[in-house]
C-alpha cells in the first residue's frame, strides 16, 4: 500500500466523487419537517447501498424517528469510528436562494469553485470526503482501511431524539477506540483546524397569551395589552447594554479564558476581518470586554432565532394579536447545566410577566453541556501531522462556537473520546440560503482523511 | 306612510333580510389580497344589482383600486349620502375560526342569536341595515324614502387609495347635506350610540436589517448582531414603564380630556368590566393615569400589529437571521398630524441603531388626522330620539377608538358633515376570527335606520 497512490487516486477520481455528492445532494432529506421523510429514508438507503458497495457490512438500522445507518468492516489495528449525519437543515427563506437548494451545481466565484446546494457543507458534502477516501484507499489496495464503524445519523438538525437511547441499546457495536467526526469549519480558510473544544447548547421556545382573542387596535389600542410589545420588552430585558446577559445566575460555572487558551487562539490563524466582514460587520456585537474568538468560543450566549406575531402579510391589519411566540437557543460553556439555565431562564421570563399575560413552554426541546476535548490522546498529534502535511500550513487546535453534543455523548455513554476535523469555512452559509462547500474542502478533504488513516494505522 | 308600517314590514321580511346578507357575506372580498380581486369585485356587483332592484339608479364606477357603488335615488327632502364598504379583512389565522370565514350561519349562543362569519359586523351586515330599511319602506310605501345617495367602497380595510381621488372628481355627485355612516360600534350593548369623535390613524411599517445573510447561531452567536434582539429593544423603546408613549413631541397637539367630556363619558353606559372582561383582561394597560374611555377614545396610542423574523416551522433552527420586520399603527386625537408623527417615530427608531444595521421604511402607508363631529347639528337631536325610541334606553354620543378616515374626508373634500351610527358591539370579533353580528343588532339596526329616515324627513 502506499499514501502516494491513494491521493493520486483521489485526485483522479474527483470527477466521480462530485458525482457521488450531487446524487446525495438532490435527495431533500430536511429531518425537521415530518413532509421530507420519505426523502430523509432514502438519503439513509442510498448511503447504506454506497456503503455496501465498498464492503461494508452496511444496514440500515430503524427508530421511532430516522434511521440510522451503521456499517461495519473488520480489520486490523485500532478500531476506528466515524459519525457524520445524512439530514439536512430546512431551507426558508427559499425566496433567497439563488438556485433550487436540491438542485445543485458547481459554481466559479472569485475565491474557486464551490459546491451549491442544501446540506454541501453541512453535512453530507463532510461525510463524503471521508467516504471518497475510504473508496480510494479500497481501489488502490483492494481492501478498506483498517478495522471501521461508519455511524451516520438522521435526526442531527431535529435534536437527535432518537441518538442517545440507540447509542445505549448498541453500545458495545458502537464502542471504538476513537470517534472521528466531520462536522466542524476550519478556522480561517486553509488551516487546518481540530476542535479542542465546543459550546453546549440549549434550547427553548414559549408563546406569551395577552387578550383571549384578537382585537381590534382602535377598539382596543391603549387599554389592551399587546402581547408583540410585551415580549420585545421581555426579550430586551435579557440582555443589558454592553452585551451582557442579565439573567441571574446565568454565568455560573463559566471559567475565565486562561492566558494558554488567549495566547494558542491569538496564533491560530482566525481572520477576524474576513469572519465579520464577510457577514457584513464592522465590529464584533457581543459581550464588551471580550475578543471576537472569545465571544464565539468562551462566551455563552442567549440568542432568538425566531420571534413573530400578528400579521404579516401584504398590506396592513390593524390587530393586536392574542400571542407572541419566541424561540430561542442559549450557547453554553464549562460547567454550565442545561437544565439549570433552563429553569433561570424562565424564571427571569416569568418574573417580569403583566398581569393578565401567562406564559406556555415548550417542553419538548433538548439540552447539551460544553465539552472539552481529550487533546492529549497521541491520535491529536498524528492528525495535527497529518493534516499539516496535506495543507502545507501548521494545523491547530481551536475553539468552536457550534455544538456538536454527540462528541458529548460518546464520552458519557461509551467512554470514548472523539476527534473532530472538519473542511466547512464560515462562509459556506451551513443553515441558511445559498449554502456551498469549496471544492478545495471536498477535494483536500479526502486527501486528509486519507493521511489520517494512514497515520492512524501506524 | 306610517312609520309603524314599515317598522312591521321589518320584522316581518328579517327572514328574507338574513338571507340575503348570508349571500352577501359567503362572498369573499378581501380587499388587502389581490387573489380576492375577482371576489371583492363580485360583491360590487351584487350590491349594484340589489340597489337597482330597490328602484336605485345604481352603477359600479371604476377606480385604480376596487370599483366603487354609486346609487341615486332623486326624492324630496334633504339630500342624504349613506357610506358604507363591501370589502373585509382577512382571514388569519384561520385555524382559530370555529367555522369557515365564508360559510355564514346563524348560531344560538348564550347572549342570543349571532350572524356569523367575516364582515357580518365589518361592514357587509351595518350597511345592510340600512339598504334594508330602505326595502321595507319601498314595500310599505311604494318608493324610497327621500332624497338618497348610496356610496359603497371596496378599499376600506385597504387603506382606501382610491377614496380621496374618486371623491374629489365626483364632488358634485356625492356632496349632499349630511353623511350617514354605519361601520361603528354601540359603547355597550344595548346602548344607542352616535360618534361625536374619532381616532386617526398613522400607518408604517419597517425592515431591520443587520447581517448580510442570515447566519448559524453557533459559529456566529454571540459576535453577530441578532436583529430579533434589536428589534425587540427598538419596540420595548418606545413605552416607558407607565405605558407613555416615549418619541420625542408624540404628544403634541394631544387636548387634555375636558371636565365636560369626563362627565358624558362616565355616563355614557359603558361596561367597563364587560369590555376588559370579555377579552379576558383584569384592567387597562395603557397610559397610567387616564381611564379605561380615556385611554380607547382621547389617548393616542402606538401598537405593533405584526411582528416576524428568524425561523417559524415545526422544531427548531439555530439560525441568526438577517433580517426582522415590524408593522406599527398609530392611533391619533386632537390636532396630532399624521405626517409630523411619522418623522416623530422614525426619528426615534433611527436614532437608536447600532452599528452594522440599517432600516427601510415602507413609504406607501397612508396616515389620517382624528375627527370631531359636528354635534350640534339637529340632525344629531332628530337621531337621538330615534335611536331612544327605538332601544328604550337614552341614545349617547360618545367617543370611538377606531378611525374611520372618511368622516375627515367628506368634510375636508366636500365640505360635508357626517353622522355615525353604527350598531355593532364589542364582542364582535371585527378583524379577529370568529367575527358576529348580532341578530338584534341587525334587526333593530333596521328598525332604527327606519326611524332616523322618517324624523329626518319631517
Amino acid at each position: 500500500m502506499s499514501l502516494e497512490q491513494v491521493l493520486a487516486r483521489i485526485d483522479a477520481a474527483l470527477p466521480e466523487a462530485t458525482d457521488r455528492l450531487m446524487e446525495l445532494l438532490r435527495i431533500p432529506s430536511i429531518s425537521t419537517d415530518p413532509a421530507f421523510d420519505a426523502d430523509t429514508e432514502q438519503a439513509a438507503d442510498w448511503l447504506v447501498r454506497d456503503l455496501q458497495s465498498l464492503g461494508f457490512k452496511s444496514e440500515k438500522r430503524p427508530t421511532p424517528g430516522h434511521p440510522m445507518v451503521v456499517a461495519r468492516h473488520e480489520g486490523a489495528g485500532p478500531h476506528i469510528l466515524f459519525y457524520g449525519h445524512y439530514d439536512v437543515q430546512p431551507v426558508d427563506p427559499l425566496s433567497q436562494w439563488a438556485r433550487d437548494p436540491f438542485d445543485p451545481a458547481i459554481e466559479d466565484t472569485a475565491k474557486g469553485k464551490v459546491i451549491r446546494g442544501r446540506g454541501s457543507s453541512d453535512d453530507k458534502g463532510q461525510l463524503m470526503t471521508f467516504i471518497e477516501a475510504c473508496r480510494a484507499y479500497k481501489d488502490v489496495n483492494g481492501s478498506l482501511p483498517g478495522n471501521l464503524t461508519i455511524f451516520l445519523e438522521g435526526e442531527e438538525e431535529s435534536g437527535s431524539p432518537s441518538l442517545v437511547p440507540f447509542m445505549k441499546e448498541n453500545a458495545a457495536e458502537l464502542t471504538a477506540d476513537l470517534a472521528l467526526i466531520c462536522d466542524t469549519s476550519m478556522v480561517s480558510l486553509g488551516v487546518p483546524s481540530i476542535a479542542g473544544q465546543l459550546r453546549g447548547m440549549l434550547k427553548d421556545e414559549f408563546t406569551l397569551h395577552g387578550p383571549r382573542i384578537d382585537l381590534h387596535s382602535g377598539h382596543y389600542g391603549g387599554p389592551a395589552l399587546n402581547p408583540l410589545r410585551e415580549i420585545s420588552r421581555l426579550i430586551a430585558s435579557l440582555h443589558d447594554d454592553a452585551g451582557r446577559v442579565t439573567v441571574e445566575g446565568f454565568y455560573d460555572g463559566v471559567p475565565e479564558v486562561t492566558p494558554a487558551q488567549k495566547a494558542q487562539w491569538a496564533d491560530c490563524g482566525f481572520d477576524e476581518a474576513e469572519y465579520l466582514g464577510s457577514v457584513g460587520m464592522s465590529r464584533a456585537h457581543g459581550e464588551a470586554g471580550y475578543s471576537t474568538l472569545e465571544q464565539q468560543w468562551a462566551r455563552p450566549t442567549i440568542e432568538i432565532n425566531g420571534l413573530w406575531g400578528g400579521y404579516q402579510g401584504a398590506g396592513s391589519k390593524t390587530v393586536i394579536p392574542a400571542e407572541a411566540h419566541c424561540k430561542i437557543t442559549c450557547r453554553l460553556v464549562g460547567a454550565m447545566d442545561p437544565d439549570d439555565v433552563r429553569r433561570k431562564l424562565r424564571a427571569h421570563i416569568e418574573a417580569r410577566l403583566p398581569t393578565d399575560a401567562r406564559i406556555t413552554w415548550d417542553n419538548n426541546l433538548e439540552g447539551s453541556p460544553a465539552a472539552v476535548m481529550n487533546t492529549a490522546r497521541p491520535e491529536f498529534e498524528a492528525a495535527r501531522q497529518a493534516l499539516s502535511d496535506e495543507w502545507n500550513r501548521e494545523a491547530v487546535i481551536v475553539g468552536m462556537g457550534g455544538s456538536i453534543p454527540i462528541a458529548g455523548y460518546f464520552k458519557e455513554i461509551l467512554g470514548m473520546d472523539a476527534m473532530l476535523i472538519g473542511f466547512a469555512n464560515d462562509d459556506d452559509a451551513i443553515h441558511s440560503p445559498n449554502e456551498k462547500y469549496d471544492q478545495q474542502s471536498f477535494h483536500k478533504g479526502m486527501r486528509s482523511w486519507a493521511r489520517i488513516l494512514d497515520r492512524l494505522a501506524r
